[in-house]
């Protein structure tokens, strides 16, 4: 199961910590947490993840090594374009705040059929509010199994 | 200047109409249309400033011709990451209806300090809301010259 | 018909004016010019047609104007995979010395059946050499005509 | 480590062999195999990686799954473009046969700075050819440990 993060670069403190705690329960329940692999939120659920034990996977928008908490690192060099890759290769999304960029993967995580799970994040429609990381992850968890997961995903 | 158009493939009749009256616009105006070049309200703004001596640009997801209204087709082959390119090639964006892609294309070009006028399009803080073409295509022609257009757009 | 045209940007004086005659030629056959859009061979190409009344497309790896002999710009920000779009938008490929860069253009031209004409660049088998501008662009076009293009490309 | 293995989706069995044996050598060298994902060359490299305790990383072109041995899927939908990601994103490459894709993916390598090891591969300037995965693989981990790896990479 892999799980797609997507929040801001920028994040709030309160931000931060949420994006922890969704890394932490991400590993703690055997999800590959997958992300932007930059800093902010994507950092925090990084190092939640990778002090609980998990795997961490980093699509950067450069060709660096992002974060100091990718286990793996992707360098696409493709700029914004990455956003899309981050939404497609999670089997579920979970979005933490974020602001236009966050948007975009938002947007390309519904058309493609991808349940997305929203802490404090953009209210579209189709996107499931949730007021805890544990929420947002045991949700994330379930549609995950009882989807089988991006098999059923839309082009 | 480049106008980016975006919509949905699956346009309604009356977007389609929307469309055609926008491109025939950005041509009669001197722009260059630039869009995802596919169906709907794609094809309909090409039909239009086609029709009225316009140039149109499709940047098509795949890697075949798109509609047949494009006078240039870039066959990128990238799948929904082409919206970015879509939302970065235009110095003013003109959104017509449409679902997530078009929100995609939308998050980005705000992202990156594109104007963006809707026509019934997404609700979302920033867009400037239009009601005919004709103020849509008016209000875009003086964004793109009053701030000389994409030199100022953010990375 | 659009003529894709590839070489490095930093190209030797000799290249600089292959390129500026192959972008002359291209035009007085009302080709479509379309590169990478930035300096040495593509900047030349794109001279040469602009001041022959062509029109010329710049698929730039930033999202930049690219130089200043184009007329239309698509602001990708995809760096070197920008590469890939300029191959599978040329209906017939013109590769004018150049490196790494130019050689994985013309990878993917062949790789999409993409007819390809060096002059003094990469000696790969499917390469068409050539020896003057003149020659190339009227096998190039010849190509173009005979094979309706990109219709038979592959995927 | 990431190490990155390029080759043909249509393998001779003479290919697939060392394909198997050099994934089965860069996990018992504590390597990250990242690859096209599908199949081939890169099955093989996987299959070989996985049965001997190794992680797997496919950048597939689609949005599917991959072939079966990959720990984790990078979903693209780039097309050819993702090739220069796999380039970009090893440490160092080794490259196995292949045809037009594979060169692209070796051109980028090059371009980048990424060291390149060939097993009856290419003949590209600036490629080492090898004799066998195990001389591939030991001068691959040489390269990416002498020269830390993809930190001193070109843009």
């Amino acid at each position: 199961m892999q799980v797609a993060v997507t929040g801001a670069a920028d994040a709030t403190e309160r931000e931060y910590e949420a994006a922890y705690a969704t890394g932490a329960l991400i590993a703690q329940n055997g999800g590959i947490l997958v992300c932007g692999g930059l800093g902010g939120v994507m950092e925090a659920a990084c190092k939640g993840a990778r002090e609980h034990g998990g795997t961490t996977v980093g699509i950067v928008s450069g060709t660096g090594d992002g974060n100091p908490y990718l286990g793996i690192v992707i360098r696409t060099g493709l700029g914004h374009a990455r956003n899309i890759l981050v939404a497609q290769s999670g089997d579920v999304m979970i979005a933490i705040g974020g602001s236009h960029g966050t948007l975009s993967e938002i947007a390309i995580a519904l058309k493609t059929g991808c349940p997305v799970f929203g802490l404090a994040s953009w209210d579209i429609d189709g996107v499931v509010k949730c007021t805890t990381p544990a929420e947002a992850v045991g949700l994330a968890i379930r549609a995950a199994g009882s989807s089988s997961g991006h098999i059923h995903r839309k082009e």
